[in-house]
C-alpha cells in the first residue's frame, strides 16, 4: 500500500500501539498465565479481577442452569485434590503440579482400578510426549485423567489407587465486559475466551490483545461507532449473549474475536461468512498498513470458536477472527490444547503486533462509512478553503497521499461505495482521507449516507 | 477434494456404477453399432428396440410433416440401394458395404455421369484419405455420394454409372423416453441423439450412457426429483420435444446431454448458457469427486447440440453437455463423422468412467437443495441426539468428513445457499451431508426451503 | 481474437481510418503547433479556426465571468511581451523565443528584483534541465516565469529586470463542436481539450485525432447513435458544458475523451469509474480486432481530466480516456508539461494507430445494443432465407466467422445481454454479426430491445 512505510509519521495525530502497551500486556500475560481456569468456576473468576487491574471490567452473571437458547449454563467447577498413585504408592499425577493432570469438569472418583481400567480413562498426546494434553467432559458425565504419553509407556501392571475430588456447583458463568460509547449507538463487538487453564497462546493472548484493544480505543476523541468488549467462556459464552442481549444484537454489526494471537506466525484472519464484510476488508487493509501481506482464511468449519455462532443462522453477524496459528484443526500449532502452551510460545513483541493490526482495522472499520457529495461533477475548491495546496496538489508538483486523497474523494462519494473501499480502490491508507472527509463535511460538500 | 481418493468405501450406502454396467454397456454398444439409422427412419427404430432391451423406454411417435415451432418434421428416410461402377465396370461404392457413401436423406439417382459432374456430387475428407466422410442433405432437396479421398485421386475420366435407390416416406419421429418419479414432480432431463448411421463415438456412446444412467437411477431409493430421459434424432428431436411437451418443460429444471462419451479423452463438461447453473456446478463436483480435474467449457457455439435448443430464447433450460472429445468444432477427433468412428475409438473403461462423472453429477444435483435452520447460533446437538461423536467430534480427536459436515453445515443452512454451495465451499463431498442432513431434518432443526 | 488478424478484408463494408487520414492529421498537427494557446483567449480561438479547415466545428462562446456550476468562467489571457535580462543586460528569457517562459495567466509585472527574488518567481525542471516547464497560474493571482534548469544554475547575483506584460480581458470561453445525428437522439459525447500552448502529444494529438475520427463517423451510413465532438478548454471547458447543457447529458450514455494520443507507447484506455461500461468493453474490443493486447487501467486519481468531471457525483457518466502515454502522475513520460512535448515526441503513424482503436471502439459501441428473439429455442433459418450456407455453415465444412456468427447469436438474444457482450463471449469481432443481425432484423426473427 502507497504509504505503508511511514504511516505513523505521515498521520501523525493517531494514537497507535507503542512499547507501553507491550509491556502492559506481557505483565497481564504473566499475572493470568498460573490461574487455574475453566467455563465457570472461582479460576473465571479470579482471572476477570486480574483483568479489571488493567481495564475497568464490568463483570456481569448468569446463574448455572438457565436455559440459554437450547443450552443449558453449567455449573461452576472446582478442584480440589486429584492425583494417581501407582503399584509402588508413587503419586505419579498429581494435580497440584500439573493442573491438566485432570479433565475439566471430571466428575469426582475415589477408588482402586487396575492398570487396564485406569487407561480407559487416561487421555495422552503421543506427537507431543512430554506434554500433558488438555481435555474436557464439558456437557456430559465421566471422569477422566490425562498424562505424558512418556509415562503411560512405562506404566506397570497392578492396582493403582486415583482420587478425583471435584465440585460441580451452583453458581454463575460470568463475563467481563467494556462499553465505549461513540457517536452513534451502532456497535462493533470484539470478543475472546478466557476458559483454557494456563493456555498462553489459546488464549491469554486473545484475552489480553482485546483488552488492550479498549485501552487504545479509550483515548480515540471521535469513536464513531460504539465497541463492546467481552471476555467470556467459550461457545456457552457467546452463546448466553445471543440469549440474553437481543437488543445489543440489534445495534452491533459484527466485529472480530482475538483467538491465539501470541506465537511467531503471521497475523491471520479468518474472515466471516459474509466473506467481504467491511471487517474482513478493513482487516486486509490494517495488514497492508502495517506492512504484512494479506493473510486470510475463508470462513471455515471451526471459524475460530465465537464467529462459528455469530455468522450462523438466525444472527448473521459478520464476525472475523483475528488470529495467528489459529486452531489446530486447520494446521496449527503442535502445542495447542496442551500443557506445552505456556509462556514460551507467546512473545511480547507478537502480542503488540496482533494488537497493532486489529487497532487499524477498528480504526479503518470506523472510518468505513457512506459519504454522498453535494456538488455537481467537480467543486470549485478554493471557494471553500480546501484546496489541498499544502500537500503538494495544483502547484506542478506531485501531491503527497494526504493531497492525493482530495482528488480520490471527489468523484468517489457516491453513497454507495464506503471510504474504505474508495480508499483499497485508489491504494491509499484510509487515514489519508481523515483531513479531506474533515474538510469536506465541514463545507458542507460532503454529508453521511449512512447516518443512523 | 477431502474424501475423493476413497468415497466408494466411506458412502457405502450408495449403488455407484461398477463392472455389471460396463459389460451392459459394452453388450449395447455392440449390438447397435452395424444399424444404419438416420434421424427418422426403420433404423433409428430398430436402435430403439434393441436398446428396450436393457431399459424399458417407451417409444413415442410424431407423424412425417408434422410442423414443430417453426420446423416440419422429415419423412422417413430408406436406403434400398446405392452404388457407383466406374469407367471399367468395377462397382468402386456400394452402399451395402459402407453405408456412409451415400449421403442421409440422399434424393434417389439413376444414370450415367462423366466424372466432372459425379465430382460434384462427392464429398471426401482429405486429412483421413482412407476414411468416408457422414454427409447429409437434411432439410434440402440433393443426391450426394461420399468416398475416401484416396479413391477419388485415383478416379479415371470416362463415365460413371451411379444408382441411388432411396426413399422418403411419410412415417414418423420417433423418441425412446423413460421417467423415473421423484419426491416431487419437477424434473430432470437427460437426453442423447441416435440418428447418427454407426458413429460409435458420435453418438451411440453418449446413447448407452445415458440409458445406463436410468438403470442405476431406478435403484436409488429416495429420488428428490423425477427423472426422464429420452433418446431422440438430433436437432428436430429436440425441436419438436420443445413444441409437443410445454407442460413437461414447465416442470424441468434443466439436466443434461450425453454426447461423445466413449473415447480416451478426459470426461468433460461444455457449461450452460447460465454458466454457473447448479449442473454446472454438480458437473465440476463430480469430477472432482471422481479423482478427475475439473474440464470445463464455457456455452460455445455448437452448444454440444441438444443445449443449443434447450438454452435459447424461450425455453432458457440449462442443460449441459457432458462429453469427452467433444465435437470436431472445438479441437474434438479427427474421425468426427466419419466411417473411422468405429467401435475401436471407444472403450467399455471410458464409457464407464463418464458414466460414473454423470451418475455423481445427477447425485449432487438431487441433493443441492437449500435448507433453513430453525436453530438461533448453534443448537445444542446432543439435546437432539444428533451429535457427531462417532465420528470423532467432540472428543478431542479429528473429526472423519462426515463429522466435519456437521459443523459445516449449522452455520450454512439459511435458505440461500443450497448443499452443493455448502459442500464445494468446505470441499467437502456433497454426501457426506446425507447423514447430517437426515438427522437434522429428522430433529426439526432444518426444513426444506425449496419445497415445491 | 479470432479472425482479428484480416478483419480489413473481410468486412469490407466498413471504412476504417487509412493513409488519408493519416496525412490529415500531420498537417493539423503541423498547423496548430506553433499557436499560442491558454483556456480562453486569442490563440484557442486561432486554433479552432484553423481545425475548422478540416471538420465543419461550430464555435460556442461563453462570456468572461459567467458562473458554471461553483465555478467562474476566467478572462481571456493573452500576452504582448515578457522578458528578462540579467544583470549585465543580456535578455536571458524572452516571450517571443519560448512561450513557456512566462506562466499561463501571470499577473503583469514590471521592475527591476534581485536574485533572490527572481528565483521566488522562477520554476524550472530539473531531471530535463534544458526544458521549460509549463506553468500555470489559474485562478489565482501571481506572476511567474520558467526557465531551464540549466540557466538557473548559472544566473549571477545582481539585479535583474522583468518586463511581463500580459492582459486579463473581459472575453469568451470558446468551445468548437461537431454533431453527427444518428437513428436515435441518444448520444456519445468525445471530448479533448486544447488549451495548452504548443503541446504536440498533451493535446493537439488527442484534439486532431478526435476530429479525424468524426470525419469518419460522417461516413457512417447507418449510425445508431448520435455523436457529439466538442473541443474545449480542460476543467472549465467539461464544467462549462455540464453546467450549460443538461437537456444535452440527459440523452448522453456516455463517451470518450481523447488525451495524449501520438507517442510511441501502445494505445490506453483509462477506464470510467463504473469499470465495465460498454465504453470500457468496446475499447477492450478495440484493441483486440486491431492486434493489440488490451492495455487497460482503472479509473484513476487524475482520470485522464475530464472523464474526472463526468464520471463524478451528480453526473455519474462512463467516459473513459483514449490515451498512449497519459499523463505524468501514472508513469507518463518525462516531457510532459513542459517545451520539449514537441512534435519529434509524437508521429502520424501513432496519431493513426490510435484513431484505428478509437474509431474501433465507436462502431462497437454502436453496435452494442440488446435485441430479443421472437421465436422460441432455434429458428429453422432458411424458411426465413437467412441461413448462412455462403458462409460455409450447414454443409459440412467449417463456417467462417461471419457464419458462425448465426449461430452465437442464436440462442443469445435474450434481451438482457448486449451484442457486444455476445461478440466477446464467442471471442468473435463485432462486425461479424452485422450480416445475420441485419438478416435477422428483416426476416422478424429479432427486435430491438433497446428501443429508446
Amino acid at each position: 500500500m502507497r504509504g505503508s512505510e511511514d504511516w505513523r509519521q505521515t498521520f501523525s495525530g493517531l494514537i497507535p500501539p507503542g512499547p507501553e502497551n507491550r509491556e502492559s500486556m506481557w505483565a497481564q500475560m504473566e499475572e493470568l498465565f498460573p490461574v487455574y481456569r475453566s467455563l465457570c468456576g472461582p479460576g473465571f473468576l479470579q482471572s476477570l479481577e486480574i483483568m479489571r487491574k488493567y481495564l475497568p471490567l464490568e463483570i456481569v452473571e448468569f446463574p448455572t442452569g438457565a436455559e440459554v437458547l437450547d443450552w443449558t449454563i453449567p455449573p461452576e467447577f472446582k478442584v480440589n485434590e486429584a492425583w494417581v498413585e501407582d503399584p509402588d504408592g508413587n503419586r505419579i499425577l498429581d494435580f497440584a503440579k500439573e493442573p491438566y493432570s485432570v479433565w475439566i469438569y471430571s466428575q469426582p472418583f475415589e477408588g482402586e482400578v487396575d492398570k487396564d481400567e485406569l487407561l480407559e480413562h487416561v487421555v495422552t498426546m503421543p506427537y507431543l510426549p512430554d506434554a500433558v494434553p488438555l481435555r474436557q467432559a464439558y456437557f456430559r458425565k465421566a471422569w477422566g485423567l490425562c498424562m505424558p504419553d512418556n509415562m503411560l509407556q512405562r506404566l506397570k501392571p497392578g492396582k493403582y489407587k486415583v482420587k478425583i475430588d471435584t465440585e460441580h456447583n451452583q453458581g454463575f458463568l460470568r463475563m467481563g465486559e467494556y462499553y465505549l460509547p461513540g457517536e452513534v449507538e451502532t456497535e462493533i463487538l470484539i470478543s475472546s475466551y478466557l476458559c483454557h487453564p494456563r493456555g498462553a497462546n489459546d488464549n491469554l493472548s486473545g484475552c489480553v490483545v482485546a483488552a488492550e484493544l479498549f485501552r487504545l480505543l479509550a483515548q480515540v476523541p471521535d469513536r464513531y461507532y460504539s465497541y463492546r468488549l467481552v471476555i467470556w467462556p467459550e461457545t456457552i459464552g457467546p452463546i448466553t449473549y445471543i440469549d440474553k442481549y437481543p437488543d445489543r444484537l440489534a445495534k452491533t454489526i459484527g466485529g472480530y474475536q482475538f483467538g491465539i494471537c501470541g506465537d511467531d506466525r503471521p497475523v491471520r484472519i479468518d474472515r466471516t461468512k459474509r466473506n467481504n464484510s467491511v471487517f474482513d476488508r478493513a482487516a486486509h487493509h490494517a495488514m497492508l498498513l502495517c506492512g504484512q501481506e494479506i493473510n486470510s482464511r475463508k470462513f471455515n468449519i471451526f471459524g475460530g470458536s465465537d464467529p462459528m455462532h455469530f455468522n450462523s443462522i438466525g444472527v448473521d453477524l459478520p464476525i472475523a477472527n483475528i488470529t495467528r496459528a489459529g486452531s489446530s484443526t486447520e494446521g496449527g500449532y503442535p502445542e495447542y490444547h496442551s500443557s506445552a502452551d505456556n509462556l514460551d510460545l507467546v512473545s511480547a513483541d507478537n502480542l503488540l503486533g496482533t494488537l497493532e493490526i486489529g487497532w487499524a482495522a477498528c480504526m479503518a472499520v470506523d472510518r468505513a462509512r457512506r459519504y454522498k457529495g453535494t456538488y455537481t461533477a467537480t467543486p470549485f475548491l478554493s471557494r471553500y478553503g480546501v484546496f489541498p495546496y499544502q500537500h503538494g496538489a495544483g502547484v506542478g508538483g506531485n501531491a503527497t497521499i494526504i493531497g492525493e486523497a482530495y482528488y480520490a474523494l471527489m468523484p468517489s462519494v457516491d453513497g454507495e461505495q464506503d471510504l474504505l473501499e474508495i480508499a483499497d480502490w485508489f491504494d491509499l491508507p484510509i487515514f489519508a482521507f481523515d483531513e479531506c472527509v474533515s474538510a469536506f463535511k465541514k463545507a458542507g460538500l460532503i454529508v453521511d449516507a449512512d447516518a443512523v
